[in-house]
């Protein structure tokens, strides 16, 4: 008996931490990962999945510890030949990374849908948790931009997230279907995560998709999320400056209030401590811990108090 | 001026090893070179055009040497952790190879052709002579053997071309219309020449395409053909096998009749002396030298030959 499901919804570096975290307090194979598929791009052609291959690397152990993203010792040996052919290089794509890309592409032209794709990249990679896109539709995710309107990648990769953030916007989402076995999951969930990753481009896109925000209200009590905005800063990305530029304060009682028709709990770092009364009163429970993942202790660390907060039985 | 083009009909290894000699006897920029397209696939969605690019790399002085094929030095990581996907892994794609094949995926998805994206790769990679396809539609080379008929790489490489070759179909070709410019430097041609390939399968589908024979004919006291046949047997390849089983000896005169009504010069090999006599009973004038190039001193010694028996102006 494994137990029923533990949802997590998840982005790229930030959610992977924590999930690495996670899957040593709880049985992995209880986790049931929803993750971001609105900055996926068509790169060289190759469909890119960034926030599903950096957790399912994260996962596998064989994550790059420093960049957060891609493999660990990876070589970039063909990224150099395409800009010799003058191929544009401005993502990075690794040697052995480029193997998930070509295999997903692959199978995708076939006609697979991208939730089966990422079982079975899951699965040959020994992942005992289940990874799920949010949707096998396309959504992207667009950002707009002083500069105009700009595929995510463009934005975030290419551009460097220096544009001030006047809106963003997730094509396609009003038509996609959440992938198969998410509701029944969010449904079935003794307890559901939003991880430390950006509200707008990370989370933002998964609540898009119709039906899955819905589902998170009908299990609110048993949702936590964890502020990914630590002393009015993201630690990884552009969340606090796209928190100032779309008139928000870049705090975590912000972020509460953005989750809070579909969270109860939310956890702080003890940096936000004096947040906490703020939290309270916006109708969520506050739990303060340290919430900055230096490490693996810190990692299992935090998992334990959401383990703790959300009564998940072991 | 860089005088009358020099056209050259290519199949992969034998013929990328002659034209790197005889890129050193006469100008590079005379140089048009017809490549076969017939025994391109799609291997995990990518176009790879495996006769192109080893004429490619081995004028740009990256080939193996040893291989023949692919990238000097190149790595297999990619495909190591493409196998490690459950992906299929015997075609060999390394990792610096692998950025031609995207980038000619990426570019013909987008619209354009073989020819213009060829001509993209060559001048990135510093060719100063033209590599054009047979053509820029799809024609796939088809073999028949008792295990049905196959793919052309797949009986080629996967099935390491053990089987008995029953014939030989290009699929496509019917309909295919020669690359841009190719029936226009062969009538300006000063001179033509049939590398050392495969007739059947690396020649043959260059001749399938409507058009080229037939101009062949008009020039043919302009052209002259290597034998890819050296006492009985291909230095590389399977075609004295395929000559055997399609019902005909395994010997150069065999060759030089497969291409009489195009040909007027045959080079032979001092091995084959004795088939001189044949060669000219079928019409064409024998020319014997040593046409094994075990290095770059005997590739060129062999297209001096050729600048010879065509009376190619330096």
């Amino acid at each position: 008996m494994k137990g029923r499901p533990i949802v997590a919804l998840a982005g790229g570096v930030g959610a992977a931490r924590f999930l690495d975290g996670l899957a040593r307090v709880v049985a992995p194979e209880r986790l049931f990962i929803i993750g971001n598929t609105g900055d996926d791009a068509e790169i060289h052609g190759l469909h890119i999945s960034p926030d599903l291959d950096t957790v399912t690397y994260t996962l596998a152990g064989l994550s790059d510890p420093l960049r957060g993203w891609g493999i660990r010792g990876d070589t970039f040996r063909c990224l150099e030949s395409l800009g010799r052919l003058g191929g544009e290089t401005w993502f990075q794509l690794g040697d052995r990374d480029l193997a998930t890309h070509l295999y997903r592409t692959e199978r995708l032209r076939g006609g697979a849908g991208l939730t089966k794709v990422t079982a079975e990249i899951t699965g040959a990679l020994g992942l005992r948790s289940v990874i799920a896109p949010m949707c096998d539709d396309r959504v992207r995710t667009r950002i707009c931009t002083a500069a105009g309107e700009l595929e995510f990648q463009t934005y975030f990769v290419k551009r460097r997230a220096r544009d001030r953030v006047a809106g963003i916007r997730f094509e396609g989402s009003d038509h996609a279907l959440p992938a198969p076995g998410i509701l029944a999951a969010i449904e079935q969930a003794e307890a559901i995560i939003v991880c430390p990753s950006n509200p707008f481009i990370s989370i933002g896109p998964i609540l898009a998709v119709p039906g899955i925000r819905e589902a998170l209200r009908r299990k609110r009590d048993r949702v936590a999320a964890i502020s990914p905005i630590v002393g009015g800063r993201a630690l990884k990305g552009p969340a606090a400056a796209m928190m100032k530029s779309m008139g928000l304060r870049s705090a975590a009682a912000e972020v509460a209030r953005l989750y809070q028709d579909f969270t109860s709990v939310f956890v702080l770092d003890e940096l936000d401590r004096k947040q906490a009364a703020e939290v309270e009163a916006t109708g969520l429970r506050p739990a303060v811990t340290n919430t900055v993942m230096s490490g693996r202790r810190e990692r299992t660390a935090l998992a334990r108090v959401l383990a703790r907060e959300l009564e998940i039985e072991p």
